[in-house]
């Protein structure tokens, strides 16, 4: 008989139905037994009163994979006002003592028991939801880019020679030669708007952090975007409003359940999002925190955290562009602001107080990007198959990259980005 | 004023409108001259009868990005019957000679020349298009799985230890601990399936292969797939042949352009794709090439090719499932033909005589694991982070992985894989 997933139950009172799952929790009783059994769709409660087979039932541990056969009644009492009677049981597999009780409301375990035991805490009701989660925000996005005449591409994750700077890079062993991981599809989103104009990627990327932090990783999964025939960061800005648009609808219609069981509010992406210019971001959070932030360079956490209190304060939005940050401190692909020397062509997305994505134009023309190395001191050799592409006809550009484990964890409220990273990898962390 | 694609100019007959792009050809005759301008919708002639312009144009090269203001007049010899009049020419971003000519039909260049001017040579329209085919590929594989209860996951690429074999991994120094590029997310997949009972992951996989031959990459796109609560393969098979279905589909509907541009005829998908055992195939292989096969583990490439015509000729099928490969060719993980000792219910398709996927079921109890890995001398110690996850509570599960790479090489018939990937890594390329 065809397995039937728990939420079909209610469809099927009087049936004779073969279910399947985990077992999620026993309640052992003087005459009778329930079993609680976990499948993909949710919980289906199995009474069994014949004596024997509940003396095997209260053998059997929790997480034992199950198949039971019976027959479907209404019962008011019971979840989704059904239950499975007259059942017979066979065990799959069997299940040692888990580590922790899943069947609690939440693990009250420390983060590093729940990522040594990540394939039994991921079973954990509201960490599964988290990730069928963020598989819809991926949704979203490249529903939206797709929508929008966007390329999905793959690229290198093995490369010669460092993206952005020599610094936080793995190294490898080429065919005895040296290579890097990717730290970001940078070089290559932007030699391929030069072919499809509109591209973008869903990639892991790499970075070798020497800091153990609560939101840097070493492996996290990038959302890169870039696109071609812009006349300045602005249309990037309002392409990225859109992706996040697509992201939060594709939560709240593809994972509702996820929002209910977390009982987090959704964000509203405003039509447009307040915008400041980083000279002014700087001198209000100077003066509103009595500091003197003259000539700062870039914005700290705490400014960062200041600045989306306003947002939500004057605004109402979880949202603040920050734009026009000083070339100092933007890669030297960033395009420089035209009109006020010194700034850039370059944004951050704050969201909810924390920097989520870095965008902004970028040089499109050769003699541009010989300029802006020298300028820097830096030699163009490093960079020569990259520099090569705008030898050939690259339109005005610009893109952005968001990061999607940070972004689970601002959405989710979470403290620490492993949460919401199925498998770590961080300073002390290779398995599981 | 806004650019528009050139797709659009037939609706703005009349109009005047700014379109973009690169000059993908001049034609400089005595009293006129042309410029074809390509962008991402595909191509606008554009007429210049000034000599001050006309000069100018004379002076850019192919590839040459710019915007073009005009008017929009009907003109049924032009392309697409319409045609860009009294036009101003701005260039965006000039652009040197190009390594050869992006106008001609094909690409006449050797294989390294297209690879080293990656950049310039995926710009040729039929290589643009056949990129788009793979992005409308890898769309129908998410969206039939998407529909199916599948859930997305992105696993590590850095594991503490290689995935199926000690050959053919990348080293890597990890915060000064040694570790290795993940050759597949199967351990991961597996796991996942104890959380989401069906999970995919479209990835980068990494393979040291130390030969340089048309269908290896050093990475390449795997899409990969894991189900459980399954009886056998056989519903891994359904599951397979249901993907390539959307998958067809998604190329047929998403990129016609593309298979158009290719003179490409799409497979169909037979309702039941003919499926021969290995011990069958290879007795039939053996009889019809006078080979004795006898004992023979594997299936070699001619045979596979052999067995392609068969099932083209037999059957009418550009699929072929050879199942029950002998155990002793699969890895630990394979689960044993419960009916056929020595077999396994592990199979391969072979889509117009190359193998393009290997699945199977696997073992699901922890027991198996430890004496399939006794049975062969292994240690399970090296399996331990692996290993564990049977400990608590597996269900019967299997899957597939499919190469993009590779599907694509043979749907669109081209000789080597490297033709179908951006920026290809093998032996000896790690550029561009």
């Amino acid at each position: 008989m065809q397995r039937i997933l728990s939420a079909e139950l209610p469809a099927r009172v009087g049936e004779k139905v073969t279910i399947a799952g985990w077992i999620h929790r026993r309640r052992l009783l003087k005459s009778v037994a329930f079993l609680i059994v976990r499948d993909a769709a949710g919980f289906a409660q199995v009474v069994i009163a014949e004596p024997e087979l509940q003396a095997a039932v209260a053998a059997m541990t929790e997480e034992t994979v199950v198949e039971v056969v019976g027959t479907v009644v209404a019962n008011d009492t019971a979840p989704a006002g059904v239950e499975v009677v007259e059942a017979t049981v066979r065990v799959l597999a069997s299940a040692e003592p888990s580590p922790f009780d899943l069947y609690r409301p939440k693990l009250t375990v420390t983060l590093p028991t729940l990522l040594d035991y990540a394939a039994v805490a991921l079973r954990h009701p509201l960490r599964q939801v988290a990730f069928r989660m963020s598989a819809a925000a991926v949704h979203g996005f490249r529903a939206t880019l797709d929508a929008a005449g966007f390329v999905e591409v793959h690229t290198p994750k093995i490369v010669a020679s460092a993206t952005e700077s020599g610094a936080n890079v793995f190294a490898l062993d080429y065919f005895g030669r040296p290579a890097y991981l990717a730290q970001s599809p940078q070089f290559y989103k932007q030699t391929l708007v030069g072919v499809f104009e509109r591209v973008y990627e869903v990639g892991p990327v790499f970075r070798a952090e020497p800091h153990d932090t609560v939101r840097h990783l070493a492996q996290y999964t990038s959302l890169d975007v870039e696109l071609g025939f812009i006349s300045d960061h602005r249309e990037v800005m309002a392409v990225l409003r859109e992706t996040l648009t697509g992201m939060i609808a594709a939560v709240a219609s593809r994972a509702p359940e996820a929002v209910a069981a977390h009982g987090i509010v959704l964000p509203e992406v405003p039509a447009e999002i307040p915008a400041l210019h980083f000279a002014d971001a700087l001198a209000m959070v100077g003066s509103a925190m009595g500091e003197d932030l003259t000539g700062e360079p870039d914005l700290a956490p705490a400014h960062e955290r200041w600045l989306g209190e306003w947002a939500l304060r004057e605004h109402g939005s979880d949202f603040l562009f920050v734009v026009g940050y000083p070339m100092a401190k933007r890669p030297f692909y960033t395009h420089p602001d035209p009109s006020r020397p010194g700034y850039s062509n370059g944004f951050d997305l704050i969201f909810r107080g924390i920097e989520l994505v870095t965008g902004g134009q970028r040089l499109h023309r050769y003699h541009d990007y010989l300029e802006a190395l020298a300028a820097r001191g830096e030699s163009p050799a490093a960079y020569e198959s990259y520099l090569d592409v705008f030898r050939h006809g690259m339109p005005p550009h610009g893109g952005f990259a968001i990061g999607l484990e940070r972004f689970m964890m601002r959405l989710l409220d979470v403290g620490n980005v492993r949460e919401v990273t199925l498998f770590p990898r961080d300073l002390n962390r290779l398995t599981p």
